[in-house]
């Protein structure tokens, strides 16, 4: 459940009073997501999303993520926008932890990916990137190609209690990684988290993406290499071409690739698997096992990360 | 957190197509509650509420409780109404549990009572009494007075864990209780669970109950008394004498008391002290160390029981 910090009904009416949105009407915890607490209230002028940051998100990094939403959004990319106070914050604090309010944004991910939401998701990830491509902020990527081994080191002792052999493979692949990953490829914003729950669609139509708290500038084709592994297999583990190549080829017309970004993807989604594998591996070593909220199984990504290893060319994923 | 169903996109539009309420735009599960999962969901018409009923609801009393909404609804008492579809059902099957769309309550509980928060819920019990009068169905209280004992029975030999002597205790006042309940008191239609975080309210005036699952035929001063040790008791246990008066002379407006109702206060107090009391002893019992739900304290209701013990007369809580 998404609700860690209790927000009291009078101290949110007086937080709510100073956003021009009308008097509180209702406010309900959100039992999605699990970074911070979210609320969905409602005001006179209808329904917006009240975030309050817990401590798994750097405060630091506040101001970029509220920054570019209003970035993203004044260059119509539709995500939550961030409100401004009577003084032009869109930062305060409730409850004693920062918060901020923002425009609810209609649609549902979907829980079943068709063809079509891969098509549409690569059209929507192609506009971001170009959207963001003069951001003046640059954030760091936390999990990215130089994090990885420390990640590594904090669970390995354990990784062979979930497959035998599999902490020598991921020895041997992250060696491989840092010896070989490319730093000539063009880079961004790019969203990092951009998984089924976070990609909202009406009518088969993307409505939105959430969840910008990932976001960084970083390599544009590891973004799509991470949408590629969280939409393009099916649940056996099994690559559906298909998928990949609609998510591929709508988004080159929007932003084309470059030779290298072709040639250098099959790599890049051998990082993206390897990003995924290792977070889940160290919360799976790392809940207890009683927990309610069951960690996601690492394994699932250690298929997609064999399935890289065994092609050649990015001509697998269907493109041309 | 209270979503123990999950609902896919697809079947959620599907559902919401019947009801005439346009389309589904949007659908979040709420963290509160704990018997059933519940979704704020909006449509073109705005926010309504979805509850999937989850197996701790006996399917069998969904009829009852469907139809009293509907009833009280109709008799001006603001309270979730359960829309209907194209066939003029109410309930249905979603996702393989029986379910059910409500209108959308404005207003928040209050988290911190004041004495004008009781006055209004007097008021607002008084009229829920009365509106429910000629409902014609009858269901019986599953944790009433005849429920006790078995409820106690499987609890008994962990009560002393609780606090020494506590299992003796509770022995005798639910033999004291068994012995002297009274049979002449007026019975109705009674909600049984008014704890704050089932009442709502806007700028101080209530706004509306929900969460009617325990709703059943039974003793309306009983009611009351749940209402009493739910809202006038403060933190440290003190009883607040100033929002006992105010609730029960804002009931008396509504609903005046028999004579017989007033001597009984103090007893059916104490009855509906020991029925919270023995349902958190026993989800105390039952809980594993390590839920991440921390049962509430059985012992907060002991010394409301004992409050209401050492008292002669219903002059105690303010009533003339």
């Amino acid at each position: 459940m998404a609700v860690y910090t209790e927000v009291s009904d009078t101290e949110l009416s007086t937080f709510v009073e100073r956003f021009n949105i009308g008097s509180l009407l209702s406010y309900k915890g959100i039992a999605e997501g699990v970074e911070n607490s979210n609320y969905i209230i409602q005001t006179e002028q209808g329904p917006f999303i009240l975030t309050l940051y817990e401590k798994r998100v750097n405060e630091d990094d506040l101001p970029f993520f509220l920054d570019l939403l209003d970035y993203l959004s004044e260059r119509n990319i539709t995500c939550p926008t961030p409100l401004k106070d009577e003084a032009g914050h869109a930062l305060g604090v409730l409850a004693g932890r920062p918060a901020a309010i923002f425009t609810f944004l209609a649609g549902m991910w979907p829980r079943k990916i068709k063809p079509v939401h891969c098509a549409q998701l690569g059209q929507a990830l192609g506009e971001l990137h170009v959207a963001g491509t003069d951001f003046p902020q640059k954030r760091k990527n936390d999990l990215g190609i130089g994090d990885w081994r420390a990640l590594f080191n904090k669970c390995r002792d354990h990784a062979d209690d979930v497959m035998p052999g599999l902490g020598d493979k991921l020895s041997a692949e992250l060696d491989y990684l840092e010896a070989c990953w490319p730093t000539n490829l063009p880079k961004g914003i790019i969203h990092a988290d951009a998984f089924p729950d976070n990609v909202f669609f009406r009518d088969e139509k993307c409505s939105g993406l959430i969840d910008f708290y990932f976001a960084c500038y970083d390599i544009f084709a590891y973004d799509l290499a991470i949408c590629m592994n969280a939409w393009c297999f099916e649940k056996d583990g099994d690559f559906n071409v298909t998928k990949a190549r609609l998510l591929l080829s709508n988004y080159r017309k929007v932003r084309d690739f470059s030779r290298e970004e072709v040639d250098a993807l099959p790599l890049i989604a051998r990082g993206a698997a390897l990003r995924f594998l290792l977070t889940r591996l160290y919360d799976w070593v790392n809940t207890p096992k009683e927990a309610l909220v069951k960690p996601k199984d690492p394994l699932e990504y250690y298929k997609i990360l064999k399935f890289h290893q065994s092609i050649r060319t990015a001509g697998a994923y269907g493109l041309e």
